[in-house]
């Protein structure tokens, strides 16, 4: 089978080459920390140390990493001489729009096909190959990157079009969706326990009807719960960083997106707060403490 | 079959009392405009010419109207005493938890219960029976009044214990969440739209993954496609007395929802330009204006 590269061993990295590994496929993974991809050693992968190491010539190379200049200094011209002609990478991590163009038209002027496929799933989500893939790119290699989405993590895939671009703005627009949620239930719950209402009570009544969707069950409970410190499955700096790239996209285009600009702000307080292992849901203490409750 | 009083034939009263009828209740119906009422007549309710004539002595009178002022005007000494001891009067109307909590105090010194029974469905719900109640107040009086809402439109009732106040609490979260929802995605697609992403591609992947719940669905929909003016099932005049009861709670619980402020001014700016027969979702012509879009 297949010889995949895999540049990034984080939370959302890890479960879907576990995936890939079970599925048969063989995986050089490449991790700037080398010891955090030793778990997949274990599993069978093969460790590389150097993004180039990953790649055979005319292969696939997957990465996902922190974020733009991560994926920037791992797509190097080395990178792309060892993809050589008729290679790809796709790249999944959340990244600004504008960096995947740019990195596309890189790519191509070295025979190397970019195609962005960022990935909305929890770890979990993506062990449990209940993920959705949004991609974008050339038609070909889209084809061919599909099957190691499936096999990987996730359950559907939409396809955004030709323009690398799409793929990138459509994750922005859900990661600001899931953080307009949160802030959402953490007014409305403030307002529930400033007036005598269970807040347990009101989250089961909207979970169950009219917002009976993943996002308000898992995050909601979090918010009511105050789980969202001690055990990050998407940490507040990373959701910082992509409530900044929505408002970078933003401002770039000329969309003024207010509600943008108030969850981007509440992250920025938990992260100059230092809190210690904060989920992105942390981004409810700013209500919640606002209105005078324990955040 | 018990003989059911119901006061407001509007949007929501119609379909509610048509499903009364149907039902085998008698219902003496009450509305301010007795012309709107006239079809309901048609499917055999009793029409009544004040709120007091819908009442038989120790019965419930259902009331569902437009605002707190046309709650109080109905439900005066002369309801009350039409009503009598162990009569019961269920408001259904989004109403402010304190003008509940004044009313049943006035309604109890006459012996009479009151019951808040706010109504989660747009008109067609509530019509094929699939809309969700919450209800507050004393056992006894929500025991006598489960079958009717059941009858009605509710196809899951929510108790939120003794306090009256309680479930209008919760409805005015669940309107709020709802304007909420509007906002963020107008703000979204407006995105997508200036970064050359198709907003019906981005509404369909959202909406039946992560955000895959019917507030999502039929108001993202509105949003999208700009039907928001022209047919309202839930006018954009309604939906800012709605914010203004969420924001006068908020304030007097000393409960900060900088969303809830934005989503009340967008409102306000629908109903200050006086566009015609406009839904409440045409609140998301102000993230799509804002970003130099047709609105």
């Amino acid at each position: 089978m297949e010889t995949i590269g895999f540049i990034g061993a984080g939370n959302l990295g890890t479960p879907i080459v576990t995936n890939l590994l079970k599925a048969g496929y063989k995986v050089k993974v490449y991790n700037r920390t080398r010891e955090k991809a030793l778990p997949l050693e274990a599993l069978g992968a093969e460790l590389v140390s150097s993004p180039a190491e990953a790649a055979v010539p005319g292969g696939i190379v997957m990465s996902l990493v922190a974020d733009d200049k991560a994926v920037e200094s791992v797509a190097g011209d080395e990178l792309m001489q060892a993809l050589g002609h008729g290679g790809i990478h796709a790249s999944m991590s959340t990244i600004s729009p504008d960096t995947s163009r740019a990195l596309a038209a890189h790519h191509q002027l070295q025979g190397v096909t970019y195609v962005a496929a960022p990935v909305f799933a929890r770890p979990e989500a993506a062990a449990a190959k209940v993920g959705n893939a949004v991609i974008s790119g050339p038609a070909a290699a889209k084809e061919r990157i599909r099957p190691l989405l499936e096999a990987g993590f996730a359950k559907n895939i939409f396809d955004l079009g030709e323009d690398v671009g799409s793929a990138n703005v459509l994750k922005l627009m859900g990661n600001f969706m899931i953080a307009g949620a949160i802030e959402m239930m953490a007014e409305a719950f403030a307002l529930a326990e400033k007036n005598g209402v269970d807040p347990k009570v009101a989250y089961e009544m909207l979970t169950t009807t009219l917002f009976a969707a993943p996002i308000f069950r898992g995050y909601g409970a979090m918010v009511v719960d105050r789980t969202y410190v001690g055990n990050p499955a998407f940490s507040a700096p990373l959701g910082l960083k992509d409530m900044n790239l929505v408002l970078q996209t933003a401002t770039r285009s000329h969309t003024p997106m207010p509600l943008a600009q108030l969850v981007q702000s509440r992250l920025m307080t938990v992260v100059a707060r230092d809190i210690k292992d904060a989920d992105w849901t942390a981004l409810a203490m700013g209500a919640l403490e606002d209105a005078g409750l324990k955040g």
